[in-house]
């Protein structure tokens, strides 16, 4: 039996704003991990945590040379973990790349990701989805705004908001090549979505989100009340961010590409149950049913 | 006659760069306006000049008061000088501000205004085309990379690089809804584009540019050599460029929308002849063939 939705969402005639009162975006102590209590404090309060340079120079290099490779990777042609751009067929983003790549499922491993996770969330922690994500130059699609726990929650049946995301830059952000925007403290608020989950909404949604998709009147509430705070860095900086944050980013028609990775981490106290407002739950690269413990 | 033709575009199977030899981006010296000589010097050289309060608190009021009329104006329903974006139907630009509305004609003969037009070109001015632009929230579309000047020669027969546009902020520019991106001393270098002009091509090009786009591979070395420069600041703010600046914008998922009012001066002695690329002019309010001094 699934627990109590204390998020019910895609499932009332109109948009309603639900308070997070239940989950804190914090779970551990400074004790737990790397993170100090004025970290864990501005996590807390603004739902995010920036790190200036999180890989070496060497560590990124070879981080980017993997990058590359899964980008190009014949073996992968035809793969349904690979989505395209609509219109120029670029790859705009590889899942499950902890599994697919060596390389990655042990850099996730050290203290400063896994550890981090682990402080943040209080509990041993999986992986929920891994990706990489590429927007290209000339044109890269935008991301619309949306919380991401709004589509885990209702399409893989992630209870609470006990779940913790790492953007880690390969590219440099610039503010003009659609870097990543959040609305600071948005992550207090769950916006329920109006509109029933199709069956197999993320053939296209990771294309074009359609279900799930925050109401205007409810992102000009958020966007009034937060402001909106955009993310750049070197490659090899990176943002931690809250499942609830409400984020997106524009498109980019500058030749510069922006590439990042993308790992999300849950509680292993927050594993899924049935979906909460969809038929069947959603691949496993994309919401991981495998919830063994990250050593 | 038409004369010499120094900047040929659209006529060539591949893409050129033409290097500007003949025409400076400053004709005027510091005794024939308000900018000084640094100001001019950084305008020849970067080819834009920025403003960061062009208007005063009451000014920039009215001004905004006369734009929010202007786009829901009903007796401008239909007109040809409003267009649209596509699939939303919001207004994008209005056109011919300066014949419209006897605010916005009053307001760019101050000296603030076409006083540092006529610094800048070194000679009486006359408007060559003015407009608003309206990019609004969610989803406002993108301006890709282009030079005005490009345009202004192949399809309205401006003859040489002799002109200025004055961007000035209607609403706040942030970095993250779309505001004007250009990259600095571009506009030494002009892009010959391929492909010939279909007739009646402001038609569909004012809503989404398709002949007289500069290559990708002209824009990633104008982009390596020179980087771009966004511009962002408040309501009131503004920039002059040179009409040869390769310049854009992304687009707009924010809730915020942007507005800029947009005035193009050339010199009387830079007066248009027929097109270098195009069976027949533009209509008057793209390309104005009524250069009676600005006075």
């Amino acid at each position: 039996m699934s627990p109590t939705d204390l998020y019910p969402t895609r499932r009332f005639e109109e948009p309603r704003l639900i308070y997070r009162t239940e989950d804190p975006a914090v779970w551990g102590r400074p004790a737990d991990g790397p993170l100090s209590q004025a970290h864990l404090d501005g996590h807390q309060a603004d739902g995010f945590t920036t790190v200036d340079q999180l890989l070496s120079p060497a560590e990124l290099a070879a981080a980017q040379n993997e990058v590359a490779q899964l980008l190009h990777d014949p073996a992968l042609a035809g793969d349904e973990r690979v989505v395209r751009e609509r219109t120029t067929d670029e790859v705009r983003s590889v899942f499950d790349v902890h599994r697919i790549s060596p390389f990655f499922a042990a850099m996730i491993r050290d203290d400063r990701i896994a550890g981090v996770a682990r402080q943040i969330l209080g509990s041993d922690v999986y992986v929920h989805q891994s990706r990489i994500n590429y927007k290209p130059g000339f044109g890269g699609a935008p991301f619309e705004w949306h919380s991401d726990f709004e589509t885990w929650h209702a399409e893989d049946g992630m209870p609470r908001m006990r779940a913790v995301s790492l953007s880690l830059a390969m590219t440099e952000n610039y503010h003009f090549n659609g870097s990543l925007m959040i609305m600071p403290g948005s992550h207090r608020t769950f916006v329920s979505c109006v509109g029933e989950t199709p069956a197999d909404n993320h053939r296209s949604s990771l294309v074009r989100q359609e279900a799930g998709t925050p109401d205007h009147a409810s992102l000009r509430l958020l966007a009034d009340k937060h402001g909106i705070r955009q993310f750049t860095g070197n490659a090899g900086s990176a943002v931690w961010f809250d499942s609830n944050c409400m984020h997106g980013s524009n498109g980019n028609i500058t030749p510069f590409p922006r590439s990042n990775l993308f790992i999300v981490f849950n509680s292993v106290e927050n594993a899924l149950t049935d979906p909460f407002a969809a038929e069947k739950p959603r691949p496993e690269y994309l919401g991981s049913r495998d919830w063994h413990v990250l050593n």
